[in-house]
Formats: structure tokens, sequence, C-alpha cells
């Protein structure tokens, strides 16, 4: 059985000695969560994942969810039991707005603590991910009616959301949408069309389920500027907010999938359902985005949360299985062979994983306390540097961690040899379950086209200039640090790298835009490397200050040669990709479409 | 449903165009098998891959194999009609010593022919691949009492065969091994222990599974030298060849494990079952040996098949669904979207696997001819070079075609986004399917070992010296072509990498051997990187004759896009491998075992 330890003091580490968190004290949802709250929040968050989820992901998998003949859908065994307690422990409604009975608190708390509970069981984690997502749509684009009748129960996670956006024949051309509203006497609309791939689109955790589906108005132009966002609820509520007679939609079949399946992935079909329109008319993509942005952040997060509980699995098994000898001599000679972590390259393995977690977590940590800037600032420029930094680094995130997220448990499963293959050890679970990520909201080639595409040229290049400021800012400030010196070069090498191929990017993307399409991968991974780098350095310097100190200890410590192992091994990767970039796109354009 | 076309045409050009087939004709087996001969073989053999075996993978994926009550296993649906046409056409003795039934054709035809059948089915290809392992074992090292009263049946397939080496406690260091063999009066030995993830260890294919069995004498030394090498009948066999009474030993059950569901993975139980010695006692894994090289060279040959399937079901998707415009503008106006082939990041996905796939089979069939001239050569030299190729390509191909054949399946998968998730696509099954290729027969680490620790120094590294003079002879004999010469400078460059790696390892392995393992993996694949390389550039100098003389076609021409894409795109990761290896093991062997 799979192992989960919620990495509580890491967490706490990255806050309190890299991100300085009394620096945000000023943002008036820092006025509840001091630091000693914050790791009450996360000690209990991370118990809580570790001893209610976490038992509940192999058993999860094995059972899956099944859609019964009446067209109901049931989660595995325990998931109702789980689910009710994480509602009553108000975990749903952590970041929630008070005024509908959240609990108001920082937004990055939310996202720290869903690293543990994704890591515990991302089947699960789900329901309320996408739950959170909804509610933040509302809370934006629906109407004062619309809030009162939905919010105050979506907020607590009583009742759950879903998004409806993908159908048969599109998903990331959503201007292809062709499930119609036609305009109800009382305001309404009535919603048909059939939409696939909807997560949670159904299951028995909550007594409704609130759905955003996107839909085209009858008469709306054509393509993407005739979408809008309409709010369906499975079970119509009455005025009183009590419920009142199903909603003529429901689940057609569960996808047969390769993983999560201890989430309802739902053929969702409209007939004629209810539907209230949100927001503007033909402006749905717009609302949708503010969902969607959110959730890409989540999905990047389940990238660290599938590599951190990998790792934690297969760095127990490497210390446990006695196999063959060091290649130095036996290092336990009083037993009949050495374990496995003697061995070079499963520390590799192992370190590869690990090196990119930490930072990982880090990088996540960053972008998410962002977040309660740009959103709580009482400074203007503070919180368009940290809406440029949201926007920059949500497609990195997003497709880089989810790649190396999902590499990382491939990795993790490798250390355990055939027993990784087997199910009952559940490394290929993990395998399984992270290969999503790097499809669902916007597959990752879709992020890296963002990247180079919309958030590198918006507003002239500002998010992207301020990010190299930043960077070099760093090195440049503590280029006298003797001890610093050897965590600060090779990421100003792999700085230049990205510097270049951003200059590449400028002089031949515009040009030929075929130019850029064809760097967007490889640029994004540069991009991550640097900014994953650039975390290191972070953490190197917040290390040997606390060893200046005289309050480190040797799990700090370690973290020294975790920089020193990023930096040696993974950021060479920098020169391939600028290489790849620099090569242009003939060699990928010149074969005709019949020849592939 | 997925797709398959058995690629008959590139593995004939690479016979005839890159390996000069003609040269091959002074060796016995090659009399009875012109080119015309070939053909018809991997045509007929290629048709039955595509009509009977492709059909049954997905549905033996999702049916699975069963073990009744009774402890006997029945594999899914229509394996067993297709099991028996597939002996009854003579296929898995197509390279069968003729005095026992086979048809005698040389090696690498049935090579060719096996990533065909492993492409439209693995699971199933397994059951007759690993029957050929364990007849080749016994041909070399039984006995002829063993050898009249088992290879018959076993060369054409009517018996199956397998190899029971991991115990639950011990797969890489076979010295642990604890199953144990007493002495019966008869000369015969009981067998009792349990042998765990035993491939194809039982099933209802064939009337008898022929079982080698490592085990230890009583009384023998500790370690690998007290191993010995038994075979032990599923069915004893009478003197006269009928079946007697069932042997003591069976599935105690099927491992639930990510892919090859098609395939019975056993755990098996020997309770004092009848066996006989292979070869000499305590030599058992010397005899082992045969059947695993043998059997890496099959599980390359799962990774390129693999890939191979993957990539045609991607590329017809890509050809074929419809979303969003060409970058420069709409590519099928006429149509509601652009199909998604025309975005240079789905080209990168697709020619990263294909500039893969070719290069990989030209290497696979250089080796597997390699096997017939070692085999067959009159002369000692030729003989001698052959298997020093064998020897130093085998974990090269083991461990670099497994790795990339399932990143491969993974970017195939990812290219149809989500519905590569979905099981009825059949991507996923690809997927999970390949991922084991990377651990059994010795884990992708362990070929790397093998190939720093092992091939890279035996004799006086005359192997790796013969490569290096392989790859910069062509280079040389072909630097005044001008043609040709884009094609060669990156693999000069690369080769340069290499060279330098090898100097590295030298000079650094030895003082250190943890140096040695630091740098096996990166250094497997600097080296996989380079083969592949050279393989482009000879079949750019093949095309580029074709061309000159007039003879080429569409197909062939975009071959030289191929290989320009793999130069620029591919070889560019030599670098971050040459930065690595160089970046020594001080930053993986630093931190306690206790920090991970």
């Amino acid at each position: 059985m799979p192992v989960y330890k919620a990495p509580v003091s890491d967490t706490l580490f990255l806050l309190t000695d890299v991100f300085d968190f009394q620096r945000y004290s000023n943002l008036p949802r820092f006025a509840d969560a001091p630091i000693d709250v914050v790791e009450a929040v996360l000690t209990e968050g991370g118990k809580f994942a570790e001893e209610v989820l976490q038992p509940l992901n192999l058993s999860g998998d094995k059972e899956g969810c099944e859609r019964r003949s009446d067209g109901s859908v049931v989660t595995p065994t325990g998931f109702k039991q789980a689910y009710k307690a994480y509602v009553d422990g108000g975990w749903v409604g952590l970041a929630g707005a008070t005024e509908y009975g959240g609990q108001g608190l920082p937004h990055f708390l939310s996202v720290a603590l869903s690293e543990y509970t994704i890591a515990a069981n991302q089947a699960f984690a789900m329901y309320p991910g996408l739950t959170n997502g909804a509610t933040a749509a509302l809370m934006v684009h629906a109407d004062d009616a619309i809030k009162a009748r939905y919010l105050p129960k979506m907020t607590t996670g009583e009742w759950t959301g879903t998004m409806n956006l993908t159908e048969p024949h599109c998903g990331t051309d959503l201007g292809l949408i062709k499930t119609r509203a036609t305009r109800n006497e009382d305001g309404s609309f009535a919603i048909s069309g059939q939409k696939i791939f909807i997560s949670a689109g159904d299951h028995d955790l909550a007594d409704n389920i609130i759905h955003l589906v996107l839909a085209r108005i009858e008469g709306a132009p054509a393509g993407v500027k005739g979408i809008s966002l309409f709010v369906a609820p499975k079970v119509l509520v009455n005025d009183d907010g009590s419920l009142g007679a199903p909603n003529t939609l429901g689940c057609g079949s569960i996808e047969h999938k390769m993983g999560i399946h201890g989430n309802a992935t739902c053929v969702m079909n409209y007939d004629g359902a209810k539907g209230w329109l949100v927001g503007e008319e033909n402006r749905g993509l717009n609302a949708m985005f503010v969902m969607m942005n959110g959730a890409r952040l989540g999905v990047a997060v389940q990238g660290v949360a599938q590599s951190e509980v990998a790792y934690q699995n297969a760095a127990a098994y490497a210390k446990d299985r006695l196999q063959g000898r060091s290649l130095s001599g036996a290092k336990a000679p009083e037993k009949s062979a050495d374990p496995i972590i003697v061995h070079p390259d499963v520390r590799r393995m192992l370190l590869e994983i690990r090196s990119f977690n930490e930072a990982a977590r880090a990088l996540m940590l960053w972008v998410a306390l962002s977040e309660d800037e740009a959103l709580e600032s009482p400074d203007t420029a503070a919180r368009q540097a940290a809406d440029d930094r949201i926007g920059l680094l949500t497609p990195v995130i997003k497709g880089v961690f989810t790649d190396v997220g999902f590499a990382n448990c491939v990795k993790a499963q490798q250390v355990l040899g055939g027993h990784g293959y087997i199910a009952e050890w559940g490394m290929e679970q993990f395998v399984r379950d992270a290969r999503i990520a790097m499809i669902y909201e916007g597959a990752n080639g879709i992020q890296a086209l963002d990247l180079v595409g919309r958030k590198l040229p918006k507003d002239g290049g500002r998010a992207i200039t301020a990010f190299f400021g930043e960077v070099s800012g760093f090195l440049n400030e503590n280029k006298e640090d003797a001890a610093l010196a050897p965590y600060l070069a090779p990421v100003k090498t792999a700085l230049g790298q990205l510097q270049q191929a951003t200059m590449w990017l400028m002089q031949n993307g515009m040009k030929n835009p075929d130019n850029a399409g064809a760097a967007s991968t490889d640029y994004m991974h540069l991009f991550g490397l640097v900014a994953l780098g650039f975390m290191w350095a972070r953490i190197a310097k917040a290390v040997l200050a606390r060893q200046a100190a005289g309050t480190s200890n040797e799990a700090l410590d370690s973290k020294l040669w975790l920089a020193r192992f990023f930096n040696a091994r993974m950021l060479p990767e920098g020169g391939a990709h600028l290489q790849r970039i620099a090569s242009g796109a003939e060699t990928l354009m010149a074969l005709s479409a019949a020849a592939f």
C-alpha cells in the first residue's frame, strides 16, 4: 500500500524563509492568517489528506465510479463519507467569500493545501477543485440573483460545480461548439446538446450539482464570438432555496479512461435543460476564462502533487529494498545485499524528481501568493505586477509541472522495478492519474502557444520584461555573496539562454508564425528551467542565511545539495532547448500532410 | 478502434538499400531467403498481424487473462484461435532449427517480423517470443535427451516456453534466489519455491508449457555461483513423447498490472516439481544469458513496435481532426477548421516519434543481421566483429528503444488530446503496454550499467573501438559528398561528444565507480543518439543514391526531411548528456540515505 506524508514543514519554510511571509501582512485576508494559523491549517489539512483521503486512493481507482441503470452515478466506497467530512471541516470554503459562508482565508493557503489533498487522492480532490472554479466564475460574472441562489451552498461545498466545454468534435477550438440555447418566456434558456469529458459531471456526493455550460444562443454569430455561458443545475432550485424538480440533463455514460477512476468523467446530455445566462450574451468565453485560469493553476498543482507522492514511495522503497551491492563496496555487509539507494542511478532518478518537486512547490506558492496580491494589494503597481506574473507563469507551470510531474511518476515507478508495474504498489496509478493533467484545461501544446503567442507580446512584453528583471535583479543583488555564487552561475547561464530564445522569437516569430509554434514547447520548458532554477537560488540563499544564523538543520542543509544537483543535472537541458528553438520551423513544416 | 499497417516497404528499403542485403548471401540460411522470399514472408506476416492479431489487441486488454478456481488460466477471447493459426502458419518456427521442425530462415527475418506482431498485439506476441527464447537456451545448453523431448514441439510452438527467474525478494540480484532443487533418485530434481512476474506462466494456448527455472541445488555455494538452470514442464512428458501426469507446479495467481493484460503474468508455485538440469550445475546464469540476450533484443523491438503503432494512430488522427486554424492562415478554408496536422507543435510530436522509429528500425535490423553473421559467417573476424557489435548494442537498444518508445507512446497519446485518455481509442493501452519494456529483462538502469561497466571495458574496449571506427569510417568515406554533407556534420558532432564521454568514463570511472554509475543512463542515451544518427546518415545516403539513379519516390524523399529533423531536433540532446556525465557523482552521492 502506498504511503503519503504532507510536506508541511517544507511549505512553511518556503513561506517564511524564501517568500518572507511577513511582507504580505498588509493584505486584508492575511489579517486572520498569521503564520501560526497557516501552520495549524496546513497541519490539520495535511492530516486529513493523509488519514482520510489517501487510504481511499487505491481502492477508489480499483472500484471506479458506476452509472446505474437509472442514470445516477455512484462514487467509490468511502468517497461520500470523506466528502461529507471535508465539507463539514470547512475545507471547501477555506478561501471562499465570507458573505457566502466561506472562511475568507488567503488564496495561497487553499493552493498550498490542495497539493496535499491531490497528492493523497487526485480523483477525490477534483470534486471540490471544480466546485471552487465554478464558484469563482459565478462570483465574477453572475448577477446577484444567481449568486444568491447558488453561491452559499457551492462555497461550502454542499453543492458541487462543473465546467461543460468540450463536445465530441471540439475541445481546444470552442468556436465550433454546437450546444444551443433557446430563450424561454421566463427569461431562462432551454439548453440542448452533448458535452463530453465532464469531470465530476454526476455523482452521489452532493444533493445538487451546478453546471456551467457553454452554448450558442439561437441566432448568435458563428465562432467564438457567439458562445455564451449558462448556469444549469442538476436539480432546479426554488426561490426559497429548496430543491425542486430535476432538470432535463444527465450523465449519458461514464468514460472508460486511463486513470482518475474515482472521478466520474461523464458524457452529459442536455435535453432542453433549464439554464440561466451568466454574464453577457456571446461573451461566454471571457467568463469561462476566470474559471480556466484558476483551473490551470489547479492542474499545475496536480503535477507537483503526483510527483511528490510518487517520490515519497519510491524513496521509501529504495531505502528498504535489498538488492546487489554498492559499486564502491558493500554498504550493509551484515545484510544479504545493500539497499538500492546506494546506487548512483537510483539516486539520479530520485533526485531528478525531488529537485523538481521542491522548486516547483516554491514556484507554485509564488504564483499563489501573487494571486492574493493581485486581488488585494493596496498598491496599484503591485497588483498589476502580480497580475502580470500570474498571466505569464500560468501556462508555464501548467505545461511544465504536468509534463515533468508525469515523467517523474514514471521515474518513481521505475525505481520499484517490476513491482512498479503491479497495481497493489500504487505506483502505476500515480502514472495513470498524472497523465490526464498534461491534457485537460488546455493540452500542454496549447499552454506553450498561449505563452509564446499571447503572454510574451502582451502589453508590449511588460510581463516578460518584469520577470527577467526579477531574476537578473536577484542575481545582481547577490553577486558579491561568495557562498551563494556556485548556486547562481548556472542560473545566470540558463537565464541568458532564455533571453536569447526570447530574442529569437521576437525576430523570427513575427515574420513566420510557424517559427513561434515550432519553438513553443521548447521555449516553455526552457522557461520552466529558469523559473525553477531561480527558485533554487532563492532557496539556497534562505538556507545559507539559516546556516549563518545557526538555525539550520539537516533537512535544510540537504537542500543545498538538491540545488547543486538541479544546476548540474537539470539546467544543462537549457542549451538543447535553445538549439532546437533556433533550428526554426523548416524541418517541421517541409513535409506534406500526406507524408505523415 | 486503433489501426495498424505493417511498414513492409520501409523494412525492405532498409534491407536492400541501406544494408546491402546481397552481401549476406554467403550465409547458409540466406540461401533459401532471397529478397523476394523475404518480401513474401514480411508481407504475409504483416497481413497476419494486421488482420488477425491487431483486432484482438483492445479486446484482449479489456478482457485480460483469468485464473479459474481450478488453477487453470484462460486467455482473452480469440487468443486461442489466433495462436493456433499462428502455429499452423509456421510463424513460431520461422527461424527455428530445421532438425526440430523449424523453417531455418535467417534470424533477422524473425526479428523484422516480430516488430509487426508486437505492434499489432504485444501481449499476444509475448507467448511465441518467450517460447523462442526458451528454445534458444535449450538448443545451446541442454543435452540431447532434453532436446529430443522438448524441442520439436517448442520449435513449432505447439508447446510454449517461459523463463522463471524473479522471486519476491529478488529480480536484478539473482544471487539471492531461494528456490531449491533436491536430487531425485532417477537423476531428476525436485524443485520447490515461488517465482513471480512470470510472463506467459500459464494459459490455454498450448497443451504444455516448458518452464526454464533458476534454482539452487542443495549444498550449492551461496550467491550467483550456486544457481542452476532446470527445465520443468507443466505436464510431464513420457518417453514416447506423449503427455503424462501434471507436474506439481502451477499458477498461484495472476498479477494485477498496468498493461499487457492479454498476457498472463503469473505467480508460479513449485511444490517439489520434477525438473531436469540444463547445462552444468551451478552454471545456470550462464545458460540463462543466452535466453536473456535474445530476450533483450526482443524487448528492444517492443519499444520500436509500440512507438510505430502509436505513431500511425496519432498521425491518422492529426490528419483527420478539424480544430482551429493554421498560424499562417487557413489551410482548409472550405471546412469548419483545419486538420491539426497544420500546427507545428503537433508535427513536432509526430516527427519526434517518426524520426526515432525509422532509425530505430534500421538499428534493430543491423543488430539482427549481425546475429546471423555471428552465427554463420565463414569468416572468423566477421563473426567476432558481429558478436562484439551485438554485445555492445544490446543494452543500448534495450534501454534506449524502450525509454524512447514509451515516451513516444505518451507523445502520440497527447496528439489525441482528451481522446487519448479514453480507452476505446487505444492510445492509452499503447502507453500502458509499452511501459513494461523499460522494466523487464533487466530494468533500463541495469542496461546502462551493463554498457558502461561490462561492455565498454570488455576485451580491452574492442567493441567500442570498432563501433567508433565504423561510424567515423562512414563519415570519412563520404566527406567529399556535398549532397550528403548536411546529414553528416551533426552526427560528427554527436560522435565527438560520445568519444569525449567515453574518455571521461575511462579517466573517472576507474578511480571512482560511482562516477560510472552516475553517468551510465546519460551515456546510454548519448550512445543511442549517435547510433540512431549514424542510421539516419546511412539512410540519407541510400535515398540520395536512389535520387541520383532516378528511382526514388515521394516516400523515400521524405526520409531526407526526417533525417534533417532528427539532426536539428534530437541530436542537440547530446550536449546536455555530456554536461551531465561530466558533472560526476558528487551531487548524487553527497546526501545520506536518510535524507531521501
